[in-house]
């Protein structure tokens, strides 16, 4: 983890930019983590379409990292402003042309499923890496959380053992394999849906929070599209983690 | 209202059972409540099938007038201990027997209206000269909030313009008059479901959470039973009071 830049923001956070081999990334430190006391690691991913720099990602990493945990995000492989695989942009273009034809819905599911796929599949590795040199950083102690990105949460938590609780946002197009997976993940859950998110299907999500293997899984929903979550879902997804990780 | 008996207890926390003509209740006061600072009032009613006295109820009310609220709750007309309608009588046996003898959803949904439309009703009056009593009370002002029993809170928050916030549990079987005025409500709610609640449909209690007309409107749901709700939605309840009384 080579450190490029770094912010002491006013509410004691430390953030700092890094790249770790070809993977761009951002850590976010409160001042109260030390060698004697270390945070737990919250991993933050985001969906292919942002960029880490975005800036709510952003302003949710603070508040997090303000909250007494490590956060880290990267750009993993294919996603936000690193390259796109060219059968990724195909793709993409597909989605688009499907959509404003007004294809059926099996054929969009196809498509998803050719761009979500594989997009989750190549970040994985990324963000392994990622958690490994996190948690050698002084002050970073285990456990770990994950939060955002429903389908790739799905497939670290199945891999990695570290992980112990998981926020899931939206779901409502996460790939066969990834559906599949989620009837074994056991560690507790929170999973936060837009009602009105109108490119994830709402029942897709009740689904997929049916299917979810874990004892304690808890859904939150609110009124609303894709962008409209209400500020205090925050709040709540740092104490879900302060129940699981502290 | 009348005081019949008083306990002060370790939390700082005065309990007071009265009666309010022929009704039976009590009342939670935190000692922070004065003339000078009075606290906002919250209505916990619980469904018919409980009476006041139930101890997860008390543990509930003490719980959340610590955190600075007045609670009361009642056993309202032909609720909890108080008797029973020769006709409520009836539909209970008749829901006993058509559920043994297994038939069908629509003949269950008949019975259920005979038997919780009019308790709803007759329960309205009880629960508004209650919350007149209790704003006379020194120490508690408004604004008011409402939790737990879905059907009776949409007719209460329907009528009474005090109640600016409310939390409804499960919602599976709400009487055909009091889904169509769920619609014509627009304060903000946080509805609770229990997933696996098998006798509170979760289809029916999700397209009620749809059915709200409220802007704000939040859904909590959580693996398990009617009455496996996990201790923590308490204090999600008093933070989502915290936002809009206080």
């Amino acid at each position: 983890m080579r450190f490029t830049s770094e912010q002491r923001l006013d509410d004691g956070i430390l953030e700092r930019e890094f790249t770790l081999g070809d993977i761009p990334g951002t850590l976010w430190t409160p001042d109260s983590a030390s060698a004697s006391a270390p945070v737990p690691l919250i991993l933050m991913s985001h969906n292919n379409g942002l960029p880490k720099a975005d800036p709510r990602l952003r302003a949710r990493a603070r508040s997090t990292a303000a909250c007494g945990y490590a956060v880290v995000t990267i750009d993993a492989a294919g996603c936000g402003d690193r390259p796109h695989t060219a059968a990724a942009e195909q793709a993409r273009a597909d989605l688009r042309r499907a959509m404003q034809a007004g294809e059926p819905a099996d054929r969009i599911d196809e498509i998803f499923e050719a761009l979500i796929g594989p997009l989750v599949e190549n970040a994985v590795p990324d963000w392994l890496t990622t958690l490994d040199a996190a948690l050698d950083q002084p002050g970073i102690g285990g456990p770990v959380g994950y939060t955002s990105w429903t389908a790739l949460g799905i497939r670290l938590a199945t891999v990695e053992p570290r992980i112990k609780a998981a926020g899931f946002f939206a779901g409502g197009y996460v790939p066969r394999a990834r559906r599949e997976e989620a009837r074994q993940l056991t560690i507790p859950l929170l999973m936060l849906l837009q009602w009105d998110d109108r490119g994830n299907p709402r029942e897709r999500a009740l689904d997929l929070f049916d299917a979810f293997g874990s004892e304690e899984k808890t859904l939150h929903a609110n009124l609303g599209g894709h962008v409209g979550t209400p500020w205090f879902e925050l709040e709540d997804g740092n104490r879900f983690f302060g129940r699981h990780l502290k």
